[in-house]
C-alpha cells in the first residue's frame, strides 16, 4: 500500500485539482494515475512536477514517442517497477509496438553491460572523444 | 591508466584482427576505439561482445539514432565517462544535434526523479497498468 | 518469502539472544523487526551489523532524526521497499512529520535529477570546489 | 571537459541573464558556477531546473541545511563528483562542520550496507510498517 | 504480471525451440524458466542471449560456482527480486550452502558501504594501485 | 584531491595509530592506504570500519580470494575507481591472474544486462525458485 493516501478530485483543494484538470486537457483522457494522487499529498510540490514533465516530455527536437522511450531506459536501469508500467502504456500510446519494446530491452541490457566492462577495464578515454 | 594495456594490431592474434577488420568495415572508419582494444585481452570475450553490441545496436524496429540516444541515456543514469563521452560521439555522427543532447540530458534527469518520487511514496501500480 | 527462515527467540542461541535484548533495550521496545531475525542466520554477522547500526545511528555531531532522513534518502535512491517502509516507521517515531516526508522525497527526487544533468554534460568541477 | 560550452554572462541571452542574476540574489554571492553555465545551453531548461532547485532546497517543513545533508547523501551514493563536491561546499556554507560530513558518509554507508542485506535475504516487510 | 507472454514449447518458433533444447541440454534439466520464455518474444534476442549466457557462466580460469557468486552479487546490488531468486537457485545447485550465502551478503553490503565512504572522502587513488 | 585530509602515523591519536598496527600485522605489510588515512579523520568510524572489513573479508565459509572476487564485482558495478583499483590489486595479491579479471568483468557485464532484461519484461518468479 502506497505510504500516502491517494488524493481523490473531491478531497483536492483548488490547486490540486487545477493540475488535475490540466492532466487530463494535456492527455486528452480523463484518468488522473495514482502518481499524481500520491504527489498531491504535497500540492506545491504535485505542482512542479507535473509542469516539469509536461514541458520536458513534449516534442521538441526529440519527438515525444522517443522521448518515452528514452524515460522508459532509465526507469528499467533503475528498476522501478511503477515506473517502467506506467511509461510502457504511455510509449504504447504514443505509438510503440511490442517489437519495438523488446528492442528497447535489448539496447538497455547491451548498455548497462558494456558500461561495466569500461568500469572493470578502467578504459582512458580516446583523445577524439574528450 | 586502463588496468590492462591496449592491445595493437601489430600484437593482435589472428582472431582479434578479425573482430578490429569487422568494426573497421562496419563502421566505415580506420579507428578501433579503446574499449575493444581493451577487451581484446580476453578474445573470445571481444568476439562475443562486439557481434552481440554489432547486432543489438544496428537498425531493426528501432532506428540506430534512437538507440544511440537509449544507450546515452543508460550510460548517463550510471555515470560511465567511457560510454558517455564514446556514445555521443556515435550518436552525433548518426544526426543528434546539440539541441536533442540537451533535451535527451533533460528526459534523464527527470525520469530519474520520477523513478524516486514513485519509491518514496511507493505508489501502488494503477489496475490499468498491470 | 523471505530466502532464509526468521529465527525466533524460542530458537535463538545465546549470542542472538543478547542481541535481541540489545534491540529491545536500545530501542526501548518489545519488537525485533524481520531484518534482525532474518540476519540471525549468521549470528555474527548479526552481531556486527547490530552493533555498527546502533553505533552510526545514535545522536552525535547530527541529531538522531536527520540520520534517518538520510537513511530514507538513500533506500530511496537505491529503491529498497524493506528499508523506506522500516526507516520511514522509524523516522515516524523520531518526530518526522507526514509534510517533511514529503519535503524529503522531494529533495531525494531532485538530488537525483541533477546528478544526473552533470553527468550528461560532464561538468568539470569549478576551481573553489576542488 | 565539458561537452557543451560554459555560457559567460557576455554571451548569455537576455532570459538566461535573468536566471544568472536570481542565482546570485538568491545565494547572494556573484558566483554563478558550472553547472548553471553548463545548463545554459538549453536556457528553458535552465529556468526549469533553477527554479526547481531554488523552490525545493530553500527551508520548509525541513530546513535547508539538512536538505542540503540529504542532496549530499544521494549524490554520495550515486557517485557524482561533480555534485558531491559543489554541494559540500554549499553544506558547509550552511553550517555542515567537519564531524557532521564525516558522520554522514557513515550513515549512508550503512545505509547502502543494509539496503543489500535486506536484498540479498529478501526480508518480507513486517505486518506494522505495511 | 508480466509485461509480455511467456512463450510455451507448443507455441515456440523453430528457432525458439532449439534455443529451449540447448538450455534443457546444458542444464541438465526439462524446466525452462520463465526468463527464457519471456525473452523468446524476440527470438534473435533470445539465441544472443542466451548463447553469450552459456558461453560466460560456463567454467573457465574461474569455477561455475564462483562466476554464479559474482552473479549474485550484482543481483543484490541491484536489486533485482527475479535475478536473486533464480540465480540463488543455481547457486544452491553449485554447491552454495547456506553458510556461503550469509558471507556472500556480508561481503556485499561491506563492499556497498565502503564504496560510498571513498565516494564521499574523494579519496585519491595511491599510487601504488594506478 | 581527497575532501580530508590524509592522517599521517606522526599526527594520529593513539587510538587511529592502534587501527594502523593491526592494518600492519594483518595485513603483513608496512603501507597503510589513503582510504583508511581519510577514514581516521573520524577514529570511531575508522575503528568500526576497518574491524568489520577485517572480520568480513577473512576466509570462512568462502574463502579470501572469492570474497575479493564479490567486492570487485559490487565495486564495478558501482563504478567506484577508489574500490576498483585497490582491491583489484588485493585480488591479485591473494592470487587473481590476468584471465581471472577479464572472466570476472565478463559475469559482471552478463549480470547487469541480465537484471535489466528482468525489470524491462517484468518477468514474474517461477513458483520453484519463490
Amino acid at each position: 500500500m502506497a505510504l500516502v493516501p491517494l488524493i481523490d478530485d473531491d478531497d483536492a483543494p483548488a490547486e490540486v485539482r487545477a493540475v488535475y484538470d490540466d492532466i487530463r486537457a494535456t492527455r486528452k483522457t480523463d484518468y488522473v494515475n495514482h502518481f499524481w494522487r500520491a504527489l498531491a499529498n504535497d500540492p506545491r510540490e504535485l505542482a512542479r512536477v507535473w509542469t516539469h514533465t509536461r514541458d520536458v516530455m513534449g516534442a521538441g527536437a526529440l519527438d515525444a514517442l522517443t522521448k518515452e522511450l528514452v524515460y522508459l531506459a532509465v526507469s528499467i536501469t533503475n528498476n522501478c517497477e511503477y515506473c517502467i508500467r506506467s511509461h510502457r502504456a504511455a510509449a504504447v500510446a504514443k505509438g510503440m509496438s511490442a517489437e519495438m519494446f523488446m528492442e528497447l530491452a535489448a539496447v538497455v541490457a547491451l548498455a548497462n553491460a558494456n558500461n561495466r566492462l569500461a568500469n572493470a577495464l578502467q578504459v582512458d578515454v580516446d583523445e577524439r572523444y574528450r
